[in-house]
């Protein structure tokens, strides 16, 4: 069975093609700057295929995936009706969406209302579904959404200590985000325990560019960092997290900018950007190779936060059976890694250098054998599990 | 030896003198409203006196304050000369001040420099030495700064993840509050443990109306929870402490409002009050006796945060050897305290419930004896803390 995951943006369509009895993708790529004079395409299988070609509106996109999909030459299957779904990756269902269900008008509606939260991305998202139902007419879809994970929150962790009826009024309250992965390596992570997901509190530390952290008690998400946007949470690589938000008005009013003006900064201009001047890992360990201060300081600053937030939901859950790491730092850096997690042998935390500094991509636990807390490293698959989710609404 | 303290505010001068061979006030009171068309003092010894007069500048009031202190019936010293120094309490001392210092002209311009990460506080300050200095000739002054015990902080807890600038021309950083307090709980608890300040790890819980979290690092400040200004770190009686910074630009756009506006509500109409309408403990206690679920959930926010912090800490320290709760909430609210820290036997903490519910005022502890971590409560006095740098700073 095949499954097609499509994570629709406001100018570009990701797309992977997953082939569900091995959980193998068979071809991915992305179209981009839909819309504008000349867009782009690129189409991954065995080999790689790249065109430039304009993309009027996001049909003219989806069309083009399907032609290179059942393509003679550089196609994975013979014609679209070997696709059996379709899952769709949400970023925002507000308080609407505790799971994935399949596409109805209702739906479609529920993912409309939520545009307010998430105005850059819902309405791509319709847009991607909308054109997908008129390409794929019969076709079941799925939606996914990135935040129902967390919607297992109580109040004392999802709302905020700001006057109430802005919750009643605008749903201002924390709603988190990565939820797909933070459930995928969640699970995994009991697997690799040997013990029930229903009975382990795993601390899931998944850091990307943008990045959170989740405490999950018992399976399921009891608190997590990022907040009502994607601002919130640690530091992150442009992002500069939770902070004392009289710092908004104390930069307003030194440099005349408005609200939405400073925020816009505070999300593109700060993080690890914003001390050192980078935000790609790499650069920023070869800097502090050579001495480069601020680069030190950034990442020191971020592996601060992220020991933070892992000590908090520490004690929040009581007792920790795991903490995974995942996303592109977390897989990838063994240097954030271990600054994350020094010193902590005291709460049962250990790192076993040899088995961080050589994970080799598999699932596997990076402490000391006798550590009480188990750490390890999973390598997130977000299409998969919207893939896995889509196969599940739909009993397929 | 008798010891002068002064807190001068913009239109008010609190003050205590202090019989530093017992370390008891001898007298303590408030002038409030000056500049106003009425004023009023306070003046309390072992009876009470209260006055309603016009108190045109702060020079009027210190005035009536010595002519109270002096006075031949209501008096505690025959004449001013015995007032053997003053110590004023200086709010914000920005990263000029690391201790306690001799008030001089260079001292009184630093903390005129500071006005802008204090614009309500410093200036009342420099008032209020001012006053002092002229209407006590030739007695010394000290100045005792909330931020210097958080001086010794590493870059790496007191910067934000903003771009670097900001630090560079504005002084953009973390600066913590309550730092008197904090460094004379420290160290009444490390004389609880029996053990060397500068051999422990200690987590300091001030909870007022405003309210910080400290962690204590071999004697030393090692991080704080309050920020920039007093509306970061913790959930407060009526502050919303760290959030997401995006929150400030979703209320700006939602009620029209500037930056400086939606600051302000967070200021003064979040946090408990925010939530549940009110920031009186015992108000919030009976609401929840009777079922409300709003002061429950108020309740349960602000103690949820407490104890991310706390684990916060905890991890940062990699080894704690006691948590002390102080001021207000800190010393009468079992509650509270028994909400913050339930549940984290796995880390060695306990709470018993005789104890906690039955303290006497004298410091103490409220953990189990066998419990690794010690948990105490000790009553702050920020004026004696003030009265006793002065002294050493004099060496008097």
């Amino acid at each position: 069975m095949k499954i097609l995951v499509i994570n629709a943006g406001s100018s570009s369509i990701k797309y992977q093609l997953l082939d569900m009895t091995t959980g193998n993708d068979l071809a991915s790529g992305i179209v981009e700057r839909i819309g504008e004079e000349m867009g782009s395409i690129s189409y991954k299988t065995d080999s790689k295929y790249t065109a430039e070609q304009p993309f009027p509106t996001h049909r003219e996109g989806m069309v083009e995936v399907i032609n290179l999909l059942t393509d003679a030459d550089k196609g994975v299957v013979k014609e679209k009706s070997e696709i059996a779904a379709i899952g769709h990756r949400i970023v925002h269902g507000g308080e609407l969406f505790f799971e994935p269900v399949e596409v109805d008008e209702k739906v479609l509606q529920g993912i409309r209302d939520c545009i307010p939260l998430a105005p850059l991305h819902n309405p791509g998202h319709v847009i991607g579904i909308e054109t997908a139902m008129e390409l794929f007419p019969g076709v079941r879809q799925v939606v996914v959404f990135d935040t129902s994970f967390h919607q297992t929150m109580e109040p004392k962790a999802y709302m905020y200590g700001v006057p109430y009826e802005y919750y009643e009024n605008w749903g201002l309250r924390r709603y988190g985000a990565h939820g797909t992965s933070h459930k995928y390596v969640a699970r995994e992570t009991a697997k690799l325990l040997g013990k029930p997901l229903e009975e382990s509190n795993i601390i899931t530390v998944h850091l990307g560019n943008g990045a959170s952290i989740s405490a999950v008690k018992n399976g399921k998400c009891y608190d997590t960092s990022m907040g009502l946007t994607p601002l919130g949470g640690i530091i992150m690589g442009t992002r500069c997290g939770d902070i004392d938000p009289a710092i908004v008005g104390f930069i307003a009013e030194r440099t005349g900018q408005s609200a939405a003006e400073v925020v816009t900064t505070l999300t593109n201009e700060s993080g690890l950007k914003g001390i050192c001047g980078s935000n790609d890992l790499r650069d920023i360990h070869a800097r502090i190779e050579e001495g480069d201060e601020k680069a030190k300081l950034a990442l020191d600053m971020a592996c601060h936060k992220v020991r933070q937030f892992i000590g908090a939901y520490a004690f929040e859950l009581g007792h920790v059976d795991a903490i995974v790491f995942t996303a592109g730092i977390g897989e990838n850096d063994e240097i954030y890694r271990e600054n994350c997690l020094s010193g902590l042998e005291n709460f049962g935390i250990t790192i076993n250098k040899e088995k961080n500094n050589n994970w080799d991509r598999t699932p596997s636990f990076i402490s000391e054998d006798d550590g009480a807390v188990k750490v390890c490293i999973i390598a997130t698959n977000e299409e998969l599990e919207i893939a896995n989710d889509t196969v599940a609404v739909l009993g397929l």
